[in-house]
């Protein structure tokens, strides 16, 4: 059983937890890629010593390289930004130090937190891609090289990698962790969150950003938890079909009230709408680099620009029209169960390095505003992880962390 | 009579538009202090001619320097950034200068426009303050230094420089033009704005930002103005509260309805919800500052930020919600009349330098979101501007332009 993040932080010398983060590094890193110009161990170790006494205790974390840190390079994953050294951390990374935290180094992002992979690889089999956009985030922490790490989710970039990297994934409600200091790709979509091993420790770091407790009680067995296929249910793959009715059956058999909800027609319309403002906005956003140093943006993310570009204001109204009117349908659900669980990811982590996989599970729930939490624990006959999450109301995070957590409890009965 | 920007970029060569920049910049800046580190005239010539062809054809124009340009400093107004060098052009400047603008210098913001104030005077009276937080770039346009700038309101940070300084000043609806590449203050209220001569031109050049016409037909006489007092009416002095019943018996004369329009309730409470949002976003977003560089800001902005880092999750939640539902409620305003006409400031501009005046008129309306207008032609006895604003609903710029431009018409019989 793995020590909880708040008893470790309270607990252990922070020179102990950065050395167990340099042996494991030593160990993992040249096969799994995670870290961007990660610096030598002396090097790292002076400016880990610069860490502040707080409630993090010294706790390394990884900071995907979409956040600005003022310390070390920020290349947000483009040769444009190779070297860049922003003047400030951003503020999710100031409060984590604030809080006691300390920086180990920066993770590899996608291209601007896009599609475009970086060389990171899946710490369950190197052959398969570790997710995207926060592969690096994701990737570190499961290879048990960090305890925890920061990613962010535009369409489905903290809750696909964790599933594909068998950890949990948060990805709060929108605009609970502060995103100044994020490369901004879309404005109205932008979600900075959390990898951790367990739920549990989710909710300790993400306090120290937050603001407010992420803690609630532990549900009894009167939750109610909604199976919801989604409208998107046809990309399932057969492993994550038989999965997500596993989960289902392990949930009932543990007295749990498990129901079937299926989303009324809006939603499949707020799925599509969520391209209209990811591309519109991501478009707007990379103003600076289309115009100057376009021979230096990939092709992939050329044409999600070029699409962004070509949507006109009604088309982007519209969108934002739309998710509206699914935020109202969603506030119905909730009338039913407490949270739901879906799919974190059409199956497990695709084999190669030319996809991180599709975010078709996780765009509505990013475009909602709501939390999602990954859970790890069932996996595939080859051994590759497969995520379940599990979705709460927008600002119920702490609740959705708890109900997370005995999700948690059903798929690692050994824990 | 002005020539309209739109005729001024498409008959005028570019040479002449900076020639006719830096004789007035020549005259005026020695008094006025609008511009951050200006350039010399080669240095800045040279830059100059690197401008791209487009439908702003040359037109100079002022940033203030709470935005990130690639070629100039940027020091958001705080000696901790002095010098600094960001890598890229905030989105709002690339789309200008992608359009043919050619950003002429920076302008004085005050500390990350917040109420510190910076050097600049008012071109009306040196003795008076130009308003804040966009300080230089509504002096630079009311002075006649530059034909347009670009501001950020966040509490009255465009509306009111433009009535102290007499020019027109917009800010658009939450969003409309990308924020990206601006140094956040509060998240939800953050908004960028443009300050011009005359009305036509705000939508002009807003055109080129947000991707999409700004243009409306003319309303006829059967426009619906709403004279609103706002719940703080009763901070206006003398000299606005007569220059309001002036403009209202002047646009009666003219022959547009115009009713008096009273808010309700919910107001005085999203008025009031607005400090919340905007001390503890603004909080969060100089995390970074407030742990690494705390002597280096003002004390103004330290009791700012000491103020919204106490307030906890509930108060602000409750902020939002408060926010939400007046939302609401402003949509039951508009079955009423098109248009506000409300005070943009509580009077002229104040005697000396160390306030930039009070926002009590604007942050209610920057916290719904709505398009505003500064239309000047009123005066005070002593020849100083007296500002009216024009409101209207969330999305409508277009048509919250063409009735300023009504009520300009109305103020300025002999434009």
């Amino acid at each position: 059983m793995t020590i909880p993040l708040r008893t470790l932080a309270a607990e252990t010398d922070r020179e102990a937890l950065w050395d167990a983060a340099d042996a494991a590094v030593e160990a993992r890193e040249n096969d799994v890629l995670a870290f961007v110009n990660l610096e030598d161990r002396t090097a790292r170790r002076t400016r880990l010593r610069q860490t502040v006494d707080g409630p993090l205790g010294g706790l390394p974390f990884g900071v995907k390289d979409i956040f600005e840190t003022a310390d070390l390079p920020s290349a947000f994953g483009s040769p444009i930004y190779e070297g860049h050294r922003p003047a400030a951390d951003a503020v999710c990374v100031a409060l984590l130090r604030a809080a006691g935290g300390a920086v180990y180094g920066k993770t590899v992002t996608t291209e601007f937190a896009s599609f475009h992979p970086g060389p990171t690889r899946n710490p369950h089999n190197l052959d398969h891609s570790p997710g995207g956009s926060s592969s690096g985030s994701a990737a570190a922490v499961a290879a048990g090289m960090l305890p925890f790490a920061l990613g962010t989710q535009t369409g489905g970039s903290v809750i696909r990698p964790a599933a594909f990297c068998g950890v949990v994934g948060f990805k709060p409600t929108f605009n609970l962790i502060p995103t100044p200091g994020m490369k901004t790709f879309a404005w109205s979509l932008d979600t900075v969150g959390v990898f951790t091993h367990r739920v549990a420790d989710a909710a300790f770091v993400t306090e120290a950003m937050a603001g407010r407790s992420m803690a609630a009680p532990a549900p009894g067995k009167e939750l109610r938890i909604g199976r919801c296929k989604t409208p998107m249910f046809s990309e399932a793959d057969d492993d994550m079909a038989a999965g997500l009715d596993n989960a289902a059956s392990l949930l009932s058999s543990f007295g749990y009230a498990v129901s079937d909800i299926s989303l009324p027609e809006i939603f499949a319309k707020a799925h599509k709408a969520h391209d209209v403002l990811n591309d519109h906005e991501g478009a707007l956003s990379l103003s600076h680099e289309w115009h100057h140093h376009r021979d230096r943006i990939s092709p992939t993310l050329r044409d999600i620009i070029q699409s962004g570009l070509a949507y006109d204001a009604e088309t982007y109204d519209a969108a934002r029209q739309t998710m509206k009117a699914a935020r109202l349908a969603l506030m119905a659900v909730w009338n039913e169960v407490d949270v739901l669980v879906a799919p974190s990811a059409p199956g497990a982590a695709p084999l190669g390095q030319t996809t991180t996989g599709s975010s078709v599970f996780n765009r509505l729930w990013t475009a909602m505003g709501v939390p999602c939490v990954n859970v790890p624990g069932l996996s595939t006959d080859d051994g590759l992880p497969l995520g379940i999450q599990v979705i709460g109301p927008a600002l119920a995070d702490a609740k959705t962390l708890a109900a997370a957590a005995c999700v948690e409890t059903v798929l690692n009965p050994s824990n």
